[in-house]
């Protein structure tokens, strides 16, 4: 029986496994039981970003060092779900997920599943939403969850699938995991839809895109039995990427004290702090314009990333937020969610 | 008897002064009583923002063809203040900053004054901290404050000095300020210790340069004798770019319940809320490495007004936050300070 | 009768008009026989562009000076067309096009024409290809020109329209004009086709789009009776970024000697660089890969800007060059248009 | 006795070495023969450039398991400079040397060599200068030549140094090189000297830094006795960026005619294009004021290597150019060099 494990990581460039690598080699973490990898490199997020293709490169690297599995196995079966943008006070970081021996009557699960090798352009569209529903199903089967109202969030990532297309891949993503969920209903979840009818979302997906990957990934975690406790999830709806009283109670729904922020004695508890959001298309935040959909030089979601991560960060009093833009279908319009992953006091 | 008034007026682009063109055609301000205008323009905020120059423009052509008085002669009277950069949930806005007639006991007052023609290159040096400090002087007899303790904050703006020296300019005038509050002594306020001793600092100024200005430019707010009651202002030191709690302070301490936004319904009350701040030198955020200062493609200014900027609307609940960058001198090292101006329940 | 008479002069920012102030106080210019300007400033040519608004006024108000005309009145009959981006070795410049007495049998022509003022959204379309072709028969007739066979250049300005229409609005510009000189077919020249149909497209017509227009904006260079001798002007199109040979071309036509580039000498002799340019769509310029479209942090024209314009600047041997990106429908796919005027030797 | 060859290969991302797997897979060239690479990867080029660490990874990967050896070992005996930003036209490529067996009287011939491991921040300074020459002379002997006369080209790559250091390591790099040839006299080369006295230089050194090195990296290009004829090579010093007749009579003097660009029938016979610039610090070219020092958006030398390698790509007809910011001590002031390689006719 399985206890989830998850370690928070920090890196001094993209290429950087070191920390990882002192893990491995000390025995405190048995390469074997890695589950899946989510972090935050210091590219610029969009279709350009080598980081996230660098520091998998790396990882795998390392991983086919510590276990003797090929590179290419490793790609095909653990998750590397990555997000470029570390704007403002962001910091580079990423955390291993390894479910290790132990169990209990219930907990924190994770469940992951890869869909097949997506052709060139296939993306944003029925076929994508398709696949990562499936995918979605599988990594809940994975997990042991069969309730979805169990699930807490499922974290995807998709092909980029060229120039163009990087946000229609994040929405038909995310519309594939929130229709697994049963959170968009299935007449709905079409990709004549795709960031269209922002009234379709759910607050328990987050996704993204990107060039360093060749099939959909789905990362799923939620409670099932089995597990063993320890770890707190809390996910919550953002109304706005200025909704401090959201972040707050994610944090507080999973123990921590978030008055204004997280007291320093309390915040090595925080496993991960993952969150979606996006530049308001009415283009203003509570009544007042803002510019980030109009800058020739920076792009909207560089934007987004430094703000919203900056309140978040605020109240977790700590930089190694994941934060990801392109919320399309992804909590409410112009707003988007907040997950905390904590240990138990 | 002079009463201060803060109009805080939006704008559609950086030539748009028609909001502050309604207030005068419909007489709810007489242009002869504008003393000083802050403001927050959308261009990138270094050396080739040019929406400063364009706003003071408009600006100065609105308030001549108002007065009868020539351009040349009102932009050599009415500081003009305008940071550039509306990063992430920033809005473009400006306060017009009006003595009317009425008056009381003791209130919040403004004063003002302008330095002599800089030559090109003449900053970030000796010269500039004498000018800044004289002015800085000068505005506090304007406003009619003697004791320096009375100061609540010191708005400075100096000429851009040219390539290179966009940060000394800042930094100069920041000295030359401080100093002339008491801030630092004398003997330390010197043009060798610029951006370079970061403990000598005042919490109480907020100093920017550009290319739009000829002459160092000084606005003092404070309390004096002889004006009216009616507004509140508070100013506090940011540890750091997440020091969320000194931001509630600030808000907490003119009236304005901040738990842990300002309830939409007492937003209307804040006139201004000014900032400071600067990506850490370090290069960490309470130990987690951030990126800004290596960023090739986006300015660490950019990067730190967009996350500064965030975490005090989120408290504010509003975009329109005056937020500037390079905050040597002005607040803790790595830190920085803000202020908010609120009309009395 | 008229003579053409083209001033190009430097500015140090995007707000001076210092050099044409000097023309006009001097005698050498008078400011009512202005027909149009046409101009580099130094902004990013984006949505968020705003030096060429900042010249624009800044122009007028010196104008109205000098005539006693409104400057509302002025804008709305003196095309100021304005390219904003002057990457790499390109320097900000305009060109001013005056229509002074004098006049012979043939020579350079100039005309002008605006169209109504344009609804939010409107360009684009049918809408706009029609109101562009009208203006463009408008300002031939202003020319005196009768023939089509006889305009040398069509330069177009639009409204930018808003979010996402700024390059849809050139090519409605630019499908205008081609339609009226008869290089595209009227069944052709439709909304429907802009930015999809490339092999339709004229080698005479350059157009743009910003935000500080609100109406289209004409002006038409050809050869007309009446109008002195004196200027010669020729019109290339361009296969793709790197044709050195279609630039010298261009030079050569106009009796300037390019070999390689136009000797010290005779530069003075130049009055007009303009250029059209695009990034190949294809992704490759001869047969290599570029990585023009798919820059997240730097804009795919501000990459084609430098690149064009450091070529044409190679041979002319200066940077005064007005290149301009977005070229849909101006010269061949890929490639683009270089237009030369010169003073007769 | 050896025969140098270089294949030219191109890229779809930066970890992208199949074009080079494939020549090893099919025979046509044998991995222990390879001497050194030199390429050109589509980051920004600055200190966030991390696409030249993950080619670099990429290759020694792929090179260990060509031959067994240590990624670690070979990276410590292969010189690997990469110039990162393919702005405009410039297309992402890497050039293979290598020394296979063969010989002759007399040909071009390539050494290499290493200096000690840098610690951070040990650039631009005396340290630096006497390293680089040391390793200069090193990379001489191992090409088999003794008169620096004959060397044609030296190629620097030095470690980054950290924040604010990258152009003073640049400088301090071709210093070292310019010294060892006799170029730059010996009481001159020395840290004080370094990007102030820009009379200091030569013109047949290339260098450049980066995070991804630890150590200094030197490859010598030149005529040596015994190395097999068939490749020649010159190289040009230029002006400054718009010198179109150097650059023609650099591909000239190798035999290619360029006139005014190189045919497309003789563009296979180049096998390199490499080049240095900067954007002048007088802030003109030509007497025409350029732009690129005050960007805050755009890097001075994304604009230049646009620009230049524009220039340098309209006359080789081709977008595989390597062409390098930061010039000083490289070619007189404001200006560079250009190298051609081209196989004979």
């Amino acid at each position: 029986m399985p206890r989830l494990v998850i370690h928070r990581l920090s890196m001094a460039h993209p290429g950087d496994v070191s920390a990882l690598a002192a893990l491995l080699d000390s025995g405190a973490l048995a390469a074997r039981t890695i589950r899946a990898v989510i972090g935050k490199t210091e590219g610029n997020g969009g279709l350009n970003d080598f980081t996230r293709g660098y520091f998998t490169q790396s990882l795998m690297h390392l991983l086919s060092r510590a276990t003797g599995e090929a590179p290419e196995s490793l790609v095909a079966r653990i998750p590397c779900v990555l997000s470029g943008g570390t704007e403002g006070v962001l910091s580079p970081h990423f955390m291993v997920f390894a479910a290790e021996p132990g169990g209990g009557a219930e907990g924190l699960a994770i469940g992951t599943a890869f869909g097949p090798p997506v052709a060139p352009g296939d993306v944003g569209n029925d076929a994508q939403i398709a696949r990562v529903a499936a995918a979605t199903r599988a990594a809940m089967a994975d997990a042991g969850i069969e309730d979805p109202a169990r699930v807490a969030l499922v974290q995807v990532k998709s092909p980029a699938g060229g120039p163009g297309l990087l946000l229609r891949s994040v929405a038909g993503g995310a519309m594939g995991a929130a229709f697994a969920l049963g959170d968009v209903p299935a007449g709905a979840a079409r990709g004549a839809a795709l960031l269209k009818d922002l009234t379709l979302f759910s607050s328990r997906v987050s996704a993204s895109a990107g060039v360093e990957v060749v099939r959909d990934e789905v990362v799923v975690l939620g409670t099932a039995p089995g597990w063993a406790p320890g770890l707190s999830m809390a996910v919550r709806p953002m109304a706005d990427a200025l909704d401090l009283a959201a972040i707050q109670s994610a944090f507080r729904a999973v123990g921590l004290p978030a008055d204004p922020d997280v007291p320093s004695a309390q915040r090595p508890r925080i496993r991960a702090v993952l969150a979606k959001g996006e530049p308001d298309r009415g283009l203003t935040v509570r009544g007042q314009r803002h510019t980030m959909l109009g800058d020739t030089d920076l792009d909207a979601q560089r934007h987004l990333r430094a703000a919203l991560g900056a309140v978040i960060a605020s109240v977790a009093g700590d930089g190694r937020v994941f934060v990801s833009g392109g919320a399309a279908h992804q909590g409410p319009p112009g707003g988007g969610l907040i997950a905390v992953i904590a240990a138990s006091s």
